[in-house]
């Protein structure tokens, strides 16, 4: 594996672990602030509309599960196929929610040469 | 605009003219031979599931629009964010469904310089 890949997988090892702690500004870190999120049904949205999403879900225990199945890097440009399972449970009790399916998204390297996700399309149902 | 995102949109359109036209052997001569499709609540498909998807829909006129909202070459590989809208309508009359949406497409070049699709996320609904 190399070390681009291996450091494009630990990008994405802190994103689902930062997201199931709720620690937003670390997720927020790891985006460019460009970044473009596409989902099924809704118009494209930058990082703004992330944060206030994730605000929203300030109540919620997220969980999330990711299988890389494929990770090519093209110079400072890397795309990677994921498979991503996310539990979502009320953190006062209630029902899990499970969504599972895939994503692609595309990662950059940042100005200090660290890994950024840039674009990403999610088709998780 | 460069001479790679011109020939990129080259092929688009060509894709898009020739499913309308039903001309599945251009469609699939604008892919690559190892392709991954990626639509939401499926498992990722290639290219012989799409052609057999496309021959199932032989009934239909399928007219596309489709309008890139982003390009972006890095080396031999490229991606695009596209705003796609499809009409189906059966051959024989009846109800046009129509889906519309965003796209998130790689394209890489070939062995002879042409660039070809090869790995595509769906999110038309």
């Amino acid at each position: 594996m190399s070390t681009d890949e291996q450091a494009i997988r630990a990008v994405i090892d802190r994103w689902m672990k930062a997201s199931a702690a709720g620690d937003l500004d670390t997720v927020l870190s790891l985006m460019t602030d460009d970044v473009v999120f596409m989902v099924p049904g809704k118009e494209p949205f930058g990082k703004e509309a992330f944060a206030q999403s994730s605000r929203a879900m300030e109540g919620m225990k997220v969980q999330g599960e990711s299988h890389p199945a494929e990770i090519k890097v093209a110079g400072d440009w890397a795309f990677v196929r994921n498979r991503i399972t996310v539990k979502v449970t009320p953190k006062a009790g209630g029902e899990t929610k499970t969504r599972s399916g895939y994503t692609l998204t595309l990662f950059t390297r940042g100005p200090d040469g660290a890994w950024l996700l840039s674009r990403d399309a999610n088709l998780l149902v």
